[in-house]
């Protein structure tokens, strides 16, 4: 991007960039309710009790309070405070249980808003962006089989976005715990989030870690790194992780469920899904499948699309509600699009006709004019004043508007494709532009 | 609605009412874009200098600060300090003298987001809400045409939405402000800030408030309620503001305005458009058209959609950005429909088709089925388990997906219309639902 936000962090597009972050969350709405995905929204706020209830993030959580507060309405760190929301997985997970009573299990749904986070901003990490999440998520039991469906409907929406080249990165932490319990390890998370950093600090400083922090001997150290380093396109990684000569009935679990997601990707999405035992992703709740995905050439710029399998997303009284999701880092990944990719609209603005004015008493039956085109679904604009038909024309170059409208005096029409100056006697009641500049479209220019 | 919001003031929608309002959505943005209205977002947070600019309103907002806020960032009245938007307007304001250069005047936006106000929860009025503006800027000037036309886009967007009958009442500062003036009054702001009252504590009341508040005599305060209740399906309005025998040059023009505005919507929005001399509307940047809507038979409501023209939304040294513009209530509009029209969705999910399991393999073809149904644009679900075909029915049937899909044995296809329980074979690179299946439309129960 050429301008600057006048609050870091906060990004604003101009109406041309707009038109691409709009084609991607309309593509992504497409792609979701096409399978089925029912939509919701949640408010922006919750408790602050709520946010924090996992710990460890409080610092990136924007506070509200109302600057006149009269009445001692709870605020800052109080856990009955409001505060803004930090991703969609939180509310979503109250909005299931207040509203289980009202809702079909397996609850399939996408939401797509936007999130805060006090976070120092930098490129690609914004204080508010956009992200758009799907979730299925059952009442007491939900089957692995969705699992392997999560991966093909989101191969699918990423397919259909102008973003290039995609890799959805698969692991499962039950392969990954059950391998370290095989190695007679017991702080598997501590060993989890070492090799989470894998890409960060790279092999050696982990073995590092593991054996000083986390307290693994040398040989456990080297084990679990060799399997972080196993990456496949197909099913092949169960030999590889079997050939490293470790058993745990978990590790049979997980290398099945594993395969599964692979061998249905394969053949179904093919070159979208690889098997990536070092994906650990940082979050606690995952307890099975976990998903990341980078844009092929812009790997630095991290997964944009990022889930797993958690077995009790949230609960209430006995009851738990396991799911499992994938959130899509929108802003994220348009911010990259707009700035590397080239990626704009084909015009600035909706409209496929400008109604040109001969004097000023042509603005009725210019109204006519517009009326009956929008009929048929165009978008039309009529001038506001009978200037000279260059500026006229002018007014609707600038904005990329391809057609100008021509009614004369003596009640004839006329359009002109100002692109190619070719001007065609027109009926207002059939007339249509091709299908290509009915609406704006996006390039890559 | 039987549901309460679990936060007052923070109204959430099940996914079925998440339809009634997203169909309200999708209309307004249609009906927009056909007009020629280009979307863009303003980000969620101001500074606060920028949202007190205006004064009076610091006790609805929202103001921000992270929970550890460790480097003295800016917190509470400070100017500097982050808040969340109570409008559209004043963050459109700023967004357009910050992105002048990038910008084609006259600029047509419009922009669907969330606002913030912390006042008190009651009937129709949300602490988080959503609003749909639309407006017309131009750089210097902007002709009054615009004015005409905001009133014809305003009944054009809102006949396209379920909502039954409605009513755009306009009225004119210069025609206010020019009669009082005429009878000599000075503090014109003063007597429309009484006017406004009118609705809420009746004409004797404001009389009284004329007087001894602002300072008119008995006869001012009459002759301005007489203006103030006038009211006309037509341009009769002028000759009865004549008869009242007061005369001023800035009368004149407004009579002139709204007259112009009245005649073109009698003919292009007849019955939508009336002329209403009591509107004031609160806001001081108003200078020209006001409008304000209500819904018939839900005029306890309130407006629903208001705004007007102001002669200078934003400045930028000399340089100034009058406009027109109007707001939808988009909330208070739905929560209304929900509660009392009765709207909702035809089914609660987008899928169109269920398709169902014979055992556990056929998870597999059924996957093949779907993906060549959503080519064609049909919403899909695959069932995860292979249950008795009664329960898969039944799973279908709480969602209201209309048909079941089913693969037999020997691998041919039919389709079952659950509802008619009609069922026929057939081929999944063909066969269409009709139109009205294709997605979930929306019913008055």
């Amino acid at each position: 991007m050429a301008r600057k936000a006048s609050l870091s962090g906060f990004p604003e597009w101009l109406p041309n960039e707009r038109l691409v972050e709009l084609h991607v969350l309309d593509s992504l709405r497409r792609s979701f309710e096409l399978h089925g995905f029912s939509n919701i929204e949640t408010r922006a706020v919750e408790t602050v009790g709520q946010l924090l209830r996992k710990g460890e993030i409080d610092k990136e959580v924007y506070g509200l309070s109302r600057l006149q507060n009269d009445d001692g309405e709870a605020t800052g760190a109080d856990p009955n405070a409001l505060a803004l929301h930090f991703d969609l997985t939180v509310p979503f997970a109250r909005y299931v249980v207040e509203n289980a009573g009202h809702l079909a299990f397996p609850f399939r749904r996408y939401q797509i808003q936007k999130v805060w986070r006090g976070e120092r901003p930098q490129d690609g990490r914004f204080r508010e962006f956009t992200q758009a999440d799907i979730d299925v998520v059952g009442d007491g039991a939900l089957p692995f089989r969705y699992d392997v469906e999560l991966a093909l409907v989101i191969a699918d929406a990423l397919s259909a976005l102008p973003i290039g080249d995609f890799t959805v990165r698969v692991n499962n932490r039950k392969l990954a715990e059950g391998f370290y319990l095989g190695l007679g390890i017991e702080d598997t998370a501590g060993v989890l989030r070492s090799i989470d950093k894998l890409e960060k600090i790279g092999p050696e400083k982990v073995a590092e870690a593991l054996v000083n922090d986390i307290g693994t001997t040398a040989d456990q150290a080297r084990a679990a790194l060799a399997l972080a380093s196993i990456r496949t396109t197909d099913t092949s990684f169960v030999e590889q992780v079997r050939a490293l000569g470790v058993e745990h009935e978990l590790l049979e679990e997980g290398l099945n469920e594993l395969a599964e997601v692979i061998d249905v990707a394969t053949s179904r999405a093919p070159g979208r899904v690889v098997a990536d035992l070092s994906i650990a992703r940082g979050l606690d709740y995952y307890t099975g499948t976990v998903y990341e995905t980078v844009l092929v050439g812009h790997e630095k710029l991290g997964s944009i699309c990022s889930g797993g399998r958690y077995e009790s997303l949230a609960s209430k009284g006995n009851r738990t509600f396991p799911g499992v999701g994938l959130s899509i880092g929108v802003s994220r990944l348009v911010s990259r699009m707009l700035a590397d990719g080239g990626l704009k609209a084909t015009r600035d603005v909706p409209s496929a006709v400008l109604v040109a004015l001969n004097d000023d008493a042509s603005w009725y039956p210019a109204q006519d004019v517009a009326a009956a085109l929008r009929e048929r679904g165009i978008a039309v604009e009529v001038a506001a004043r009978a200037e000279k038909f260059g500026k006229q024309i002018r007014y609707a170059d600038r904005r990329g508007i391809p057609y100008v409208w021509f009614i004369s005096e003596e009640g004839t029409h006329e359009v002109k494709d100002i692109r190619s100056g070719e001007q065609v006697v027109a009926d207002p009641q059939a007339w249509t532009p091709p299908i290509e500049d009915l609406q704006p479209g996006i390039t890559t220019s």
